[in-house]
């Protein structure tokens, strides 16, 4: 098999009505995509959501990292390439590449995904020589998703219970959905000055219905921010965000 | 030009990483198509988000009502057919038919737009003879979307402030985001006894950044509901849903 039959290829135009105020797409909106693009992946290969099901284990994603060279605007055609880069006996790693319509990359992905047994919810080990079959010797030049410092300890946190619309078909917290919890922390003010250069997050446990949740933040360096969302001073989920000067044009 | 030409088709494939717990499309979500249906349908006849935009005008969604038969589940193929019903002077009606695989209708939609002057925020006079010509006669069996009672002066109502993400292209609350937060006034329990057959929803007047509402919902006949979005006691945006026992066979 050739990098280019491991390599899935997903095609996407900017939908106006999910972009945010200014007009770009959104790190939840990129979220989705890569969501698309690793559960088409997947299932293509044999290893997708069904295929799991039917071992009685799900993936689950542990951590993500996204770095963004530029935000896409309205109606803009994007394809995002994604690709295994390492095959663990309890992890794998899976790359990200967005380009845009010119092959620019807008932004680069790295995440890390587990299986667990849906009775016990303990990690299921991997399929290790079935998955490896498919990595990719392809680049992603960005950082893993590494170890997010404590910050609950420091700051006293805005309260959430988790609703309906936050929970995803195993009745968890969606993945996505912390993403959109974790951006709100930040001030309009802050988005309308900066970019979010690098975004991580971290799935520790899972967040259930009507859990009644803490949302904290703190700024460790200028425009580096770390996060939690936390239950009963547990975290479930940290974040990280680097901010930079808005680097699109328009 | 024949009802053919003048009807707007699109496909979509569900999202397993955007079901609910039940493993079911949600309201939110077939928002999100029918959305896209109505962006792509208009734009590609010349009166889209971009042709409005030129005109220092801006289409605004006024109401909407929803009646689904049948919730699809994961990775179905679901049709959307979008065409233009009525059109008036300030208001006009786009009619929505979602199929599924077999080609029966699992929803059916029925909403009202006005265009907004961008400077003066007031309705703007559509183009009737221009959108006439794209008028389809083509059934859509649903109730109009109606006046929505007043919930807000019985019920004290949940506070809630305006967030990033809450936010569309415009800086206003998503018309989406709208029905995500009514349908989380429901409990769990509810969905997993029920589900929603009708739901309706009217946009009165525009929710900004941080603005301090008050989410209310009050039963009136068994299985009926209206509920409300308020800012200082003046409702900005009322839903009701009807709720029926649940009509998914799996």
């Amino acid at each position: 098999m050739n990098t280019y039959e491991k390599t899935g290829k997903y095609d996407f135009v900017t939908e106006q009505y999910l972009l945010d105020f200014r007009g770009r797409v959104t790190i939840p909106m990129i979220g989705n995509y890569l969501m698309h693009a690793a559960s088409n992946h997947a299932s293509k290969r044999g290893f997708g959501f069904s295929d799991m099901t039917e071992k009685h284990t799900a993936w689950v994603l542990s951590r993500l990292a996204i770095e963004i060279n530029r935000y896409p605007a309205m109606s803009e055609p994007v394809t995002v390439y994604t690709w295994i880069d390492e095959v663990g006996r309890l992890f794998t790693c899976r790359c990200f590449e967005v380009i845009d319509s010119m092959g620019a990359p807008v932004a680069y992905a790295r995440s890390i995904w587990a299986a667990i047994d849906l009775q016990t919810r303990r990690p299921a080990p991997l399929d290790v020589e079935g998955l490896s079959i498919y990595i990719a010797d392809r680049p992603c030049p960005i950082e893993k998703p590494g170890k997010i410092a404590v910050v609950e300890q420091e700051t006293k946190g805005v309260p959430y219970q988790v609703k309906y619309s936050d929970l995803d078909i195993n009745g968890h917290f969606n993945s996505v959905k912390y993403m959109e919890h974790f951006l709100d922390l930040f001030d309009l003010d802050m988005f309308q000055k900066k970019e979010v250069k690098r975004f991580e997050i971290s799935y520790l446990s899972e967040g259930r219905y009507n859990m009644p949740l803490t949302l904290h933040k703190k700024e460790t360096q200028p425009d580096k921010y770390i996060m939690a969302i936390c239950n009963g001073g547990k975290a479930i989920c940290r974040a990280s965000a680097l901010w930079a000067q808005a680097f699109n044009a328009n």
